[in-house]
């Protein structure tokens, strides 16, 4: 069913450069990334100078290009996991495409390279259907779709904003759990697509994601930064607090979520153990996070990602800003990155 | 993670008899069928003497049973598909599993028997999640969990009233579906089970599911009966019907529902394009009955399917009664049905 064509010039991979050797990164990516254009955003607090192999389109931002950009006092939004979000701001093209520097090419059942662009592409091109759930999931793939019973006038979906891939290898879990189960690694690949009901709240990850700039860019806010936040995914809610944002704002302008395919291979290690000596805020924040997102509610007026967000912000304040400081930093945050859309994003 | 045992005793495997032999089909079984209880239920318009093989324990019931059990007046509930739901009357088992007649054992990746049974019961003694979406599939799942920022106090999840498996081969299509891709075939086997959100809707199909009786028996309702229906799964919207009333009686009490494995391979046959003939209401009558479900809401006195179901049959009379007469009818059955569950069902 779904046929797409996938044109270079409307993506843009942004990697968050955490590591200061992307070789053996973007060797192992060359057969995919390299006929699109790399955004590399090196992390402000990266002392080391990147290594980058030769045969890619690339441009590279360090501490100082975001500085020059965003200015001095706006740049601190953009440091650790963040960096990326810069490049989400200097992009041009309608649609990105953003993997961590610890994910390597997964293989699906056959043995086969996945190709994570290509599939979250056509995710994006093809509706996703938010308001009927279908048992045979993506119905816009070939050889699948609509169910019996769903409803026709619900048939043509609405577009989708957002596609969510998923990690073979380690999976994305948190502190204790990783801590509770070591040797846990996720080998299944399930080999599906489907849209994440309106009104169904999701912790979306960061690692492996791609999305319609043109359409939700501005609502992919790094706002959420915990005190105690580290290098490693477990130790940040940076993208969860996003996720949130875009879902809701998603489903207010009856935009779609997917999660599924595509799948990439995490090869992160770490020490969850050692993280969990941190004050691990994370957890406790989530219980005061999920009813505030399950319950927050636009005004008509917002009929643009940089409108919910601002709304949200406000209501962030009022409502989270009294349970802990740093909400109403977030808060103050997405007001700086609409700001900063505004003016640099959405040239 | 999921240890689960599967008690004989607490299993009726229920078949609706639209055709006379069932020998093949009850072979095929054998292997995963013959150690629990079968209640065979034949259609009271199939003339034939069911065949039935040897080796199973079963109780068979026919139209004369039927009309013994609920009095002549009651026994048009139970023509065609509907006569399964006589069986979940009689049952006085905890679970009821239940398998169209045109299915067999499916394969899975590996080339391994699935025995649906099995893993329905797995999924039914498992948790649900519906009030926060994880993006790892089922947690519950062996080798699987909650993905980072699923929030803690959500992990225990609610217990699973439903289970809707799926089909390989002939998916469950509409006619016009079928008719448009008379070639369709469903191969992909996706190795995932998945709570359906909370207030989320989705066409149940009967064909293969299973459910918790003790908990929501009374709301799997012989209700909705288009007046051309047929005996092809195309030709019928009964279980769609039925499976709506489950899903937000569910959400009313914070029950979950889950769709995924395990799957059988569907054999059926019979020719679409005939079935266009018909004056197709099924795909008419969900455009008015979507929206109805999407928005009734139960009083806070409804605690039990029972109540539930009756409350229902009432907004159902007032709301969707004037558009259009088979609506009142429906209405009519649930409260009928409510009554025979009251006094031969709870027994």
């Amino acid at each position: 069913m779904a046929q797409v064509t996938l044109n270079n010039n409307e993506v843009d991979i942004v990697i968050g450069a955490l590591h200061s050797d992307l070789k053996s990164f973007l060797n192992e990516w060359k057969p995919i990334f390299s006929r699109f254009h790399l955004i590399i955003v090196k992390d402000p607090d990266l002392k080391e100078e990147l290594q980058i192999p030769q045969g890619f389109s690339v441009a590279v931002y360090s501490k100082s290009d975001i500085e020059r950009v965003v200015g001095s006092s706006s740049a601190g939004l953009f440091s650790g996991y963040a960096c990326r979000y810069f490049g989400f701001l200097v992009s041009r093209k309608k649609y990105v495409v953003c993997v961590d520097d610890d994910c390597v090419p997964a293989k699906d059942n056959a043995g086969n390279i996945v190709d994570p662009v290509a599939q979250h592409i056509v995710n994006l091109k093809t509706p996703a259907t938010p308001f009927f759930f279908n048992t045979l999931y993506d119905p816009f793939r070939k050889g699948a779709d609509f169910v019996r019973g769903y409803p026709f006038s619900l048939r043509t979906g609405v577009d989708c904003a957002l596609s969510c891939g998923l990690w073979l290898n380690l999976a994305d879990l948190d502190a204790p759990t990783q801590a509770l189960k070591p040797q846990q690694r996720n080998s299944r690949y399930v080999d599906a697509v489907l849209t994440v009901p309106v009104r169904s709240m999701m912790p979306v990850s960061g690692i492996n994601i791609a999305f319609n700039r043109e359409a939700i860019g501005p609502a992919l806010v790094p706002a959420l930064k915990l005190s105690g936040e580290g290098k490693f995914r477990w130790e940040t809610v940076e993208d969860i607090w996003s996720g949130m944002c875009v879902k809701v704002i998603c489903d207010h302008l009856a935009l779609g979520v997917k999660s599924g395919l595509p799948y990439v291979w995490r090869t992160e290690r770490g020490n969850p153990v050692e993280s969990l000596k941190k004050e691990w805020e994370g957890v406790k924040l989530m219980e005061e996070v999920v009813p505030f997102f399950q319950s927050v509610r636009f005004s008509q007026l917002a009929t643009t990602a940089e409108a919910c967000v601002l709304e949200m912000a406000k209501t962030v304040k009022e409502q989270l800003g009294k349970v802990d400081p740093m909400f109403s930093r977030a808060a103050e945050a997405m007001e700086e990155w609409v700001k900063l859309w505004k003016s640099v994003g959405s040239s």
